[in-house]
């Protein structure tokens, strides 16, 4: 007998080759596992819900795995003895026991990203390792009326990153696409039910794009019918990003809101 | 002809060997008096409000230098080209001009600190260099009747590092002292009048000594009257101090209240 567990975890991805285990690389799933494997004795493995690039942060990294029946450690005392393993820069939120059909990665409908873009007139010292400093202040409205055309169904071959490998196509659904100004941050946020790799940085390549003047954002149509991923803008780096919430609920999805600028996010007791 | 410069500026420490100037590491004076250098085509140098140690931040660390009267630059001319001259983590948030007799750091009648506590039950991935992270939780209502009895015009010696090398000896006004939770984290809000060297490290080690279990806030007027550096208490580590305002107007200190977190404060364009 085994329990399947859902483990949420937070991290700043600075210092790490991304999520996924590699050989020779810190990755955020290695320390997870390393700890995992010190707190049961005995090798385990996880199984992420996205594969986070080297440099991309997470407030709700969702993460599933079989552990053993012994030893027995409950789950709130396993989330504070892997706190204790872990680096200060990673965090397990939370776990919950789930059924044995669930798998993280193949359960959820959906997920919230994040991207802070910080105008250089407004430098903001603090925040070098979690946004993407501008040479220029950015159009707002021009940015918001290109995010907003990007919404719906649609081939997101313009906004991938390498040709397509994937039996299902390019085809996603994006629920949510905006700007805003916070904090003397624009904030992007994007809710969709799956991504490309890369597309999220791509789609705010695209927008800052939009927001510099050098494309119009009455050209996001052509642009998504082109499919064409040499579309002129760039990808956008990755110290900016968040993974913020997966979605296993498409209420949650669809009623998403940002609560708190990703740094400041309420760690859950 | 030359005029005074005030220059307010913000900055990220945990890179620098502190504020002032040495000849063979990185200070945030240095940084500043180098881009200064550049920009004027002379050699300049500055006067800050507070000597803050290696790896405090500050928010509104205030600088005053005279200006040579060639080239003539507009102060806000000057800020950007000192911003694009200078470290991602160093930002001149505003210059103004002011009278001849002006000097940061004796004209200014307080200065407030923040410092950021995070409880380890609430382990905050983000803020590793940003806040210190406790071994257990706080009794905040303990810390917070030994924050108040601190305020007012006391004999600090047993809050300071070294002995006393200054004429006017150890004592200093605190107009306020307080511990707040906010987003998950401990706040602690220091205003004062001045503060000896690491004083503001101390109480906080004080409060956290307090916090812990280990004194009681009874005893905090006992230990203000001993006069005595050995206190039973640790000096709190740099990284989660940040210098937040300096005040040249005893209104202005006298209603300071936190606007927002150190990290997100809001740059002035």
């Amino acid at each position: 007998m085994s329990s399947n567990w859902l483990l949420q975890v937070a991290y700043d991805g600075t210092v790490y080759r991304g999520w996924q285990r590699q050989r020779d690389a810190g990755t955020v799933q290695g320390e997870l596992e390393q700890a995992l494997t010190d707190l049961f004795g005995c090798d385990l493995r996880v199984s992420g819900c996205s594969r986070t690039d080297a440099g991309v942060h997470a407030l709700a990294q969702q993460v599933s795995l079989c552990v053993p029946e012994y030893p027995p450690i409950p789950p709130n005392n396993a989330r504070k003895a892997l706190n204790d393993r872990l680096p200060d820069d990673i965090c397990v939120r939370s776990i919950e026991v789930v059924s044995a059909d669930f798998h993280a990665r193949f359960s959820n409908v959906g997920k919230a990203y994040v991207y802070l873009l910080a105008p250089h007139a407004h430098k903001h010292p603090f925040l070098g390792r979690f946004s993407w400093t501008m040479p220029r202040n950015l159009a707002l409205a021009e940015m918001q009326r290109a995010a907003a055309a990007l919404i719906g169904t649609h081939d997101f071959t313009t906004f991938s990153c390498v040709a397509d490998r994937d039996d299902a196509g390019n085809t996603r659904t994006l629920y949510q696409c905006r700007v805003e100004e916070l904090d003397g941050l624009l904030v992007v946020k994007v809710v969709g039910d799956g991504f490309l790799y890369r597309m999220v940085r791509r789609i705010v390549g695209f927008l800052v794009g939009v927001g510099s003047g050098r494309i119009s954002p009455e050209d996001t149509g052509r642009l998504l019918a082109a499919r064409d991923r040499n579309g002129g803008f760039c990808t956008a780096p990755p110290q900016g990003l968040f993974l913020y919430d997966v979605f296993f609920d498409e209420d949650q999805r669809d009623s998403w809101e940002l609560e708190v600028m990703p740094l400041l996010f309420p760690p859950r007791p």
